[in-house]
């Protein structure tokens, strides 16, 4: 355990010091009984989702979701994470992530799953006392309740505590009285149980309470009609004189911010996980189509411009991958480690969550941003088809485009993520001012395209780390009080360590899998197509950062550290490509 | 007259030289009359379209479709370009583009207006015979007739010749028997009479027809399922032996396909125009969400992250006018040199268009995907609102996918742009060869922030232009023969052009307004940001095609001729902003 506890990874730490790969999880390693759970969920939903597809993309699929909810709950989807004494079973975050990312494939009932599964069920699970556990986790995992949570209002979406909704006491009854309204909330439709954030009189911070439907008072607004997850139920919701007994408040009064913040860093990487699952989907929908459709006289998939595209999204969803299940990986050995130093489980598991956080954040931002892209490049293969009701990548592309906005939108996660990293290094978390210091010291590696591609992979990394911590360093200095003014440079900082974060994530797992034979052929190339990627992000973010600090990029020899050498980029997309062709899919499927 | 001619700018001819601000065109000098004539596309959508946009987005549209295109034709807008003689009025290609800008924001309406007034009308107003001229063209103008234009077929989209509908002559009727199937056929629900592209006999190249429904054997698929331009009409068309009287051949045999392009040149410019139109409502609806919408105690304009949204919203429709208005300007020029040089009016009409295919097929692309930026930015301001169908902006975002696929897609209009860059280079009419000699041998220009703003700005662009030559050069010759099997490298190059011509219209139309005001204000910071936008997508571009030639970039010197000074980047997008959202919408709206 000593051992584990040296090289445990601190979150957050990955922007100043280097992790090894040995200690890292990837994807490759899951275990048969993983590889098995995946399995069933493709099971399910080929079985179960597919030849029903289109009623459950429609307000339809409202009048199945209880029994569909019903079966996936038998067939455990519901469980995992659960202590086995409330019904659940006990994976680890890893597993839970990797269910995830096979649920999510379920179009819109995807995410009615992953509601329940990931916002719905942790509040309970990591705020709840032990009557409120007993109480409601048997029913949640076993589909019996469905649950929600109530964040957002119609004039508090980003500003989360800015909400109005009140809880009133009332002495006489040792109740609360709820009145208010919540907005855009997901499975509010069969919802037993709302999570609801509020206000206790005139606090300045919110509290949380666990209202079940049968306190009455509740009113649901219409169905929104919405762009995309159209077979996901999204209202509003009304509260009107709720009761509430006094049990039902959940945690401590005014810790209600914190715990949502908190759950939303599990709904974060677990939204990253899941529109990994539906790029993938997205992916093999594009190489079907090109593979299948003829022009000039050959199949598009023989096209440069083609293959171009489909070597790019093959790059990214193996950053997506790398850098998601890496930091899964991480919040279990940190889980770990809080159980070994005595702490309880509950408490174990968003703590270990909330180290994570800036990793949270970026995965979000980076997954959903990449999913995005592929979506639409893949729409983009199928030409007019793809602009038709009848295809799949319609549905996905319309389903896509929420993702960039909730659970905190890609901006405000950005800007959090920058804001944690300084926090950490204020509360001496971590020694950014050192870390700082040093860089500013440090010259450029050369890379050399011809020597051993792992190394030289790393230096690319390293030069992007040492880059952008000098400019951290600077922005921080010059901003140091009116970094709030400055959103353009936080975002742009942001970038920088969402990018090192996902190269360095790609060129780990390479290292791990060096001697798999898919290394040489698909996950060095992704590494290169990554490296180019990653330089020219960060070139333009460290170009908005010296611009707004008036100065040169030469000054800070941003170009030197960009400097990359001559790899044959178009043919490695082209490799990545004929891959995927004859894989009919990305590569890694397991 | 003569000197004229000897200013006339040449289609394609600005990759290699610089032309006159002095005879451009830019819409601050837009008539009273294309003032006035705007003004009442813009009355018409707010009293016929906006009461009822709702229903007008869905299929209920097509029952209103008639009634409406008779209002519209009485107000003239279906007659610009048509002569007198068939009920048209003759306005110039710039009027046209001024008036498709202002009908393309009618949502889905706009759609049928444009397919009308654009590849409706202009295959028989310029290859139509005197008698088929005065059949058609009075009622196409009065709405009495509606036509569409079927080009595409189920198994030919991009490779266009491959069509397979076909017409037989049957000797002893006088008539051809016409037999086949077409796709996406945009408002043939509605349409009297359909320009078809069908081979005769067993011919290698496409002739075209016009064919009257009323001939018979025509029969219409169901209404297309969409994502988006849900009011407009979107069928498959069958036709099952329709029999076409010998007359109404449109234009010569086999020389349909070359027809078809050159009408899809004029609908790449409009469509260029189109999407602008509804950008500048998309960039409105931003803005005023913003105003509306506090977080954390202020406005969402208040934030740098919303701001420099609006800022970079802001510059890009700065360029997309520039050169959407420059090109139509340097073909109506080109017309009037055609006329004086003795061309009937039909062929000036089109040829003057062809001239400039390679302008129309860069401002297809770049506008498209200027606008695809726009609106999902102006989607994201809205935050869950934009993803809700309530929301103006989620049917511009769904309406706009189409646009980088239909009237060739934004991959094939990229290399379309080289190859005629390429061929007119071989045919004589560039003198490519002696530019990428003299481009060999030029240094960069340093560029100085601090002087004279408007010449150091074209000093980006001469900059940008030799850096492209060069690469052009180097690709010409590596790839002479198997050039087709490059196509990122054509793309790439594409990208540089496309950027360098957006540059430079933008500067030229500062310059052209240099006592302005807004020039100040708006002009010179947006011509500063698209000089960064410009640089960085020509970085790309440029070291993609260096790493295909296998040479360190270097070798060019591209970061030379990429290099730009210390510009505020991030005030100067504020500063847009500011004028923006005080302007409550884009700065610029005569």
């Amino acid at each position: 355990m000593n051992t584990q506890k040296q090289t445990q990874v601190k979150g957050g730490s990955f922007i100043l010091e280097s992790h090894s790969s040995a200690t890292t999880f990837t994807p490759e390693e899951f275990s048969e009984e993983q590889v098995m759970l995946r399995q069933s969920v493709t099971d399910f939903i080929q079985k179960e989702i597919e030849p029903n597809y289109a009623e459950l993309d429609s307000a339809k699929a409202h009048q199945y979701a209880d029994g569909l909810m019903k079966k996936v709950a038998d067939l455990g989807f519901l469980s995992l994470g659960v202590e086995e004494q409330y019904g659940g079973y006990e994976a680890d975050f890893t597993t839970q992530v990797a269910l995830t990312e096979m649920t999510a494939q379920a179009y819109s009932f995807g995410l009615t799953i992953g509601v329940q599964t990931s916002i719905g069920i942790a509040p309970i699970l990591f705020y709840g006392n032990e009557e409120q556990k007993q109480k409601y986790l048997p029913g949640l995992v076993s589909a019996e309740i469905k649950s929600c949570y109530c964040l957002t209002e119609p004039q508090s979406g980003s500003d989360a505590n800015a909400a109005r909704t009140k809880a009133v006491w009332d002495e006489s009854k040792q109740q609360y009285m709820l009145n208010g309204q919540k907005m855009w909330i997901t499975n509010s439709g069969y919802a037993d149980i709302f999570i609801v954030f509020a206000k206790i009189e005139d606090d300045d911070l919110l509290s949380a309470f666990i209202v079940e439907k049968a306190f009455g008072g509740i009113t649901l607004g219409e169905e929104e009609k919405k762009m995309g997850i159209k077979g996901s139920s999204t209202r509003q919701v009304f509260f009107n004189d709720v009761p509430i007994p006094a049990e039902n408040l959940l945690g401590e009064r005014q810790r209600g911010f914190k715990m949502a913040l908190e759950v939303l860093n599990t709904g974060r990487i677990k939204m990253g996980a899941s529109v990994m699952g539906i790029a993938k989907r997205a992916i093999k929908h594009g190489i079907d189509y090109a593979a299948e459709r003829k022009q000039f006289g050959q199949s598009l998939n023989q096209f440069g411009a083609i293959q171009h595209k489909i070597g790019q999204m093959g790059a990214l969803i193996y950053a997506m991958e790398s850098m998601t299940y890496r930091a899964s990986n991480d919040i279990d050995q940190k889980f770990d480690e809080l159980i070994a130093d005595g702490l309880e489980e509950a408490k174990a598991k968003y703590l270990s969550v909330a180290d994570f956080a800036v990793e949270c954040s970026l995965i979000k931002v980076y997954n959903t941003e990449a999913f995005d892209f592929i979506v639409d490049e893949s729409l983009q293969i199928h030409g007019g088809m793809g602009f038709s009701s009848e295809s799949k990548i319609e549905t996905l592309y319309r389903d896509s485009r929420v993702n960039r906005i909730y659970e905190g939108t890609n901006e405000i996660n950005r800007m959090l993520s920058v804001d944690m990293i300084f926090r950490k290094a204020m509360k001496g978390e971590l020694d950014l001012m050192t870390a700082v210091q040093q860089a500013m010291a440090q010259k450029p590696h050369e890379i050399s395209a011809n020597k051993l591609i792992i190394p030289e992979l790393y230096k690319v990394v390293e030069n992007l780390k040492v880059l952008m911590l000098q400019l951290a360093g600077q922005v921080a200095e010059k901003f140091a009080t009116t970094l709030s003014d400055e959103q353009e440079v936080t975002m742009a900082l942001s970038d920088m360590m969402m990018q090192i974060y996902a190269l360095e994530s790609a060129i780990m797992r390479a290292e791990k899998n060096k001697d798999d034979k898919m290394t040489i052929s698909f996950r060095i190339p992704a590494c290169q197509i990554l490296a180019f990627d990653a330089v020219r992000k960060c070139r333009i973010a460290a170009e908005e950062i010296c611009l707004t600090l008036s100065k040169e990029p030469n000054t800070y020899d941003v170009y030197g550290f960009l400097n990359l050498p001559v790899f044959p980029l178009k043919d490695l997309r082209r490799e990545l490509a004929q891959v995927m062709i004859s894989n009919e899919g990305y590569f890694f499927s397991k």
